[in-house]
Formats: structure tokens, C-alpha cells, sequence
């Protein structure tokens, strides 16, 4: 097994990853001009979870006349166009935010783009504040989970020891909504790994899911983000059902966005850990552009 | 290994949850009185996907007049009490279907409970024609799947051969939305086991997800349900990634509902068979009784 603390162990990094990570704390697009309101936003491909954020503050998918951010994470199969043409039509202004065609604010393919999506739209229509709390929650994170803090000192690396050769089950707060899915899709893209976000209704899920094959196959990981009287009933429905029940830092954040985005960028920085250790690139790009040119 | 055309075999099956799978079309609470619009629906617990079938004809969470249903599944922590007192405060007329507290219209907890609540809703709210749209393909499909048909002429007991001590992962047209989570929660509660609904953004997911592990571990099922062009390019990523893909039989039915449904039903049954194949209790009512009553 590869040694989180030595230097040649990280060289599976081609794209250093871990400097796009240290560094994402402030690394997104400004806006450079005022965008009027109402604002609709929808969002494609990779481009999903920063959508279904902001409709945390921006209840429209679409809106007429206003602004219509459109967030081009590709793989839309035309939908994202369809999607312009229709906001176009009904006399909104249309910004394209992302990547392929006729994009007005870039925010290159990337598995951390969801943040430079988020930043650039709370920027955008009047959000700033909550942006600041996003950034120094990630901030507060950035200075312990980087490779240069030692594995007994850095929770990340710790994480990421604790999900080898496990498939995590992602036990998250009904206030955080959307998180268990983009947690299992940044596990994915960085960690290169299956994790299993949970169905609402997820108790019922938990205490019936293990019930047929519970000494069988992959051992699982309960990751609890969040602890209310729902997260603290699934981990003792869990805990004799699974290898390990592991809870993520209480957040240095305020608020439901900001604390939604340090759980993000803490996995981010475990998922980092852990493809390391498989010895596997943490960067996605070559296999998704192959893909994204085939579609 | 069990034998799914044995008589003997089944006895394991101490609820007789085949029986409730041969007779559930037409087997929900009839409406006995007519409901004012305009309406709105929220559902808890196990009622939580048809609450969000609804949501196709009934745009409405909560409603400020009119009739406001209330679907308790179980499990809320008092969320249930909360919208009901919300709905009454707004003047609406408060319709409670499920079971626990008050109840109006009363739907046992049951694994198959998703079908009742939906046929309940749409026979009292003027949708009793796309209704018998959903009760003609269940019937369609009830002949051809019960344990009295032999497995060479049984797709559900095929699909649960196919699914020993494998992972499903549940590859689901986007048209089908919330679908690949009902999935997920039906193979739990009736099959015992696990399975993947992967997040929004699904073909990044499939790509990635595999990239660190694909020779290790629970080998994979990818199970196809509606045919499109998003579905064919995850086909194209998995064939090579999983053991096997599974193509759900095109379903006897009209209409986005009914296409769902139908699916949600094969498998029921496929997950019937599964618990009959590893010797396990299909029924799940004990172990979800006593996490209510702790709850």
C-alpha cells in the first residue's frame, strides 16, 4: 500500500490535482457586468448540483424576461440549446455558463467545477455574502487537508485510509438536499470508486438493504454528514451492518450552503486520498473527453 | 441454490407476498366522497415517490384552499403533523392517507403501498382514466410473471437468476424521473439487498465510477429500463465494466405513469424472486414495525 506522507507516491498525479484542490478556495469566474432580475437558472451534465443550489435562493428553472443562466456542463445531448432557444423566445437575457457552444462565462470540465459554477452565480445576483461564508468555510478546511499535513494530523487522509477496499453509504441530513448524490459523483470522478447514495424514505432503505446478504460481498462505510434525530436513527440501524461508521468534521461554516460545500470539499480532498492510494490518477479529463467527443 | 418452480421453495415466504403482487391492480382504497380543487400533495416515509408521481398532474406541495393530501408513509419525525397543521392554518381541507395518526384514507405499510397512494390519488383528483391506463399494464404483465409460470417463460424469475450476488445498477431514461430511487427502495424492502441509482449527470458517473476498482469487489448488473440515447451511450460505457446488462421487457403501457408503474412492478416481482432465491423472507413488515415503534 502507497504512503500518504512520500513525496513519489503523489506522482500519479499528472494534472496535480491536489494544487486545483489547495487552490479553489476564490478560483472562479466574476462577473464583469449586472444581470438583471428575475433570474431563472437551469444546469446540464456537471452542471447539475450548483443548479439545484441556487434554486435555494433563485426558485425558477426558467424565467421570462430577467436573466436566464444556462449551465453548460456537458453531455446534454441538446437539451442545454433547447433550453436557450426556449429562454430566447420568451425575451429573457440569456447567459451561458460552462463549456461548448456559444458560451458566454467559461468553467472548464473539471471535478470541481461545481464550486465555480455556485461562486459565480451567488457573484452574480446578489448573493455575494454567502459566497464570502463558502469561501472562508473552504478556506478553513484548505490549510489541514492539504498533502504536505501529515496523515495523524489530516482528517482527509484519515478518511481516505478508512474507505479502501469499502463502498461508502452516504448518511446525510434531509437539510442537505442534493449532497448524498454529489458526494457519490465526486467519489466517483476524483476517487475513481461506487459509493450508494440512499433513496428518500433512506431508513426503511438502510434497515432492508442489508438484510439478504449481510456477510457477503464488499464491506460497506457509513459517512454521516450532518447529525440530526434521522442520521443518528439510520447509524444505529447501520452500525452492525457495516464495517465502519465514519462522520465527517463538523463544518467551519454557517448557513446551508456553506456548510453543503465544506462536506463537498472535504470528500473532494478524501476521494483525492484515496485514488493516491489506489495508485489510480485523481483527474478525470482523458476518459470523460473521449467521451464527451463520442456523444 | 433454491428452485423457483418448487412448491417447497417458497415457504419461506410466510406473508404469501406473492399473493398481494397477483392481486394488487385494482387493490387500493376508493375514494368514497368528491374532493375540491385545487389540490397539493406531500408524502413522508414509504409514500414519498407516489407524492412525487403526483407532482406530474398536481404541481403543488401544499395548497392555500382546495384539497390538501397528506401521505403518511411512516417514518417523519413529525413532519406529517407539521404540514397537516400548515394546511389546516391555510384554510385548506386536509385529506391524511396512510396509517399512524388521524388517518382519513387508511393505506397499510407495505412494500408494494407506492401503487395504493398513487391509484387512490388519481381516482380523486380526475385522473381515473390515465388510472385504468396503469391498472391495464400491471394486469398485462400479473399473467405472464406469478409463480405458477416456469422460469423459461418467466421474465421476472430470469431477471432474479441474473441478479445473484450482483449489484443492480439501475440505468433509467431521464424521461422516468425519481424512478431509479423507487427501484432502488422496492429491490431493498422485497429483495433484501443493495443496489445503485447514480446521481444526476448519470454518464459521467458510470465513466468514472469504475475507473479504480473494476476488477474487484461485487460484480455489477446494469439494468436498462426505457430505451433512449442517453441510455444506449450508459449501455456502451457499462457493457464493458459490468457482468451482465439487463434490459427490462418493454412495458405493456400508455403514458408516462403507467410506463413507470409498470416497470416498478416487474421489479417487484424480480426482487420477489431474488428473496425466494437467497432463502429470505420477502415481506419486510417485523424489521420495519420495530424501527416505527423506536422511531
Amino acid at each position: 500500500m502507497r504512503n500518504l506522507d512520500a513525496h513519489e507516491d503523489y506522482k500519479v498525479d499528472e494534472q496535480q490535482l491536489h494544487r486545483d484542490l489547495t487552490r479553489l478556495p476564490g478560483d472562479f469566474p466574476r462577473p464583469e457586468e449586472a444581470y438583471p432580475a428575475p433570474y431563472g437558472v437551469v444546469g446540464f451534465g456537471e452542471a447539475w448540483w450548483p443548479a439545484e443550489l441556487a434554486h435555494l435562493w433563485i426558485p425558477r428553472l426558467m424565467t421570462e424576461g430577467g436573466t436566464q443562466f444556462v449551465l453548460q456542463g456537458g453531455l446534454d445531448l441538446g437539451a442545454a440549446g433547447g433550453a436557450v432557444a426556449a429562454a430566447e423566445a420568451s425575451g429573457a437575457r440569456v447567459v451561458r455558463v460552462g463549456f461548448g457552444e456559444a458560451v458566454d462565462v467559461p468553467v472548464a470540465p473539471h471535478p470541481l467545477s461545481p464550486y465555480r459554477y455556485l461562486r459565480f452565480l451567488q457573484e452574480a445576483t446578489g448573493e455575494a455574502e454567502a459566497g464570502a461564508r463558502v469561501d472562508r468555510a473552504l478556506e478553513a478546511l484548505a490549510a489541514g487537508l492539504g498533502p504536505e499535513v501529515p496523515t495523524e494530523d489530516n482528517p482527509a487522509k484519515f478518511f481516505a485510509w478508512n474507505l479502501i477496499e469499502r463502498i461508502p453509504v452516504w448518511v446525510v441530513s434531509e437539510r442537505y438536499r442534493g449532497l448524498a448524490a454529489a458526494l457519490q459523483q465526486t467519489f466517483a470522478r476524483i476517487g475513481g470508486s461506487l459509493s450508494i447514495a440512499p433513496p428518500p424514505g433512506s431508513l426503511e432503505f438502510f434497515i432492508t438493504a442489508l438484510e439478504a446478504r449481510h456477510e457477503q460481498g464488499d464491506p460497506l462505510a457509513a459517512v454521516v454528514v450532518g447529525e440530526d434525530e434521522r442520521t443518528r436513527l439510520a447509524v444505529e440501524i447501520l452500525e452492525t451492518r457495516v464495517d465502519t461508521v465514519l462522520e465527517l468534521p463538523e463544518p467551519p461554516a454557517e448557513g446551508l450552503i456553506p456548510e453543503m460545500m465544506a462536506a463537498w470539499y472535504f470528500v473532494a480532498w478524501a476521494s483525492y486520498y484515496l485514488a493516491i492510494l489506489y495508485g489510480q490518477n485523481p483527474a478525470d479529463a482523458e476518459v470523460l473527453a473521449r467521451l464527451r467527443e463520442e456523444a
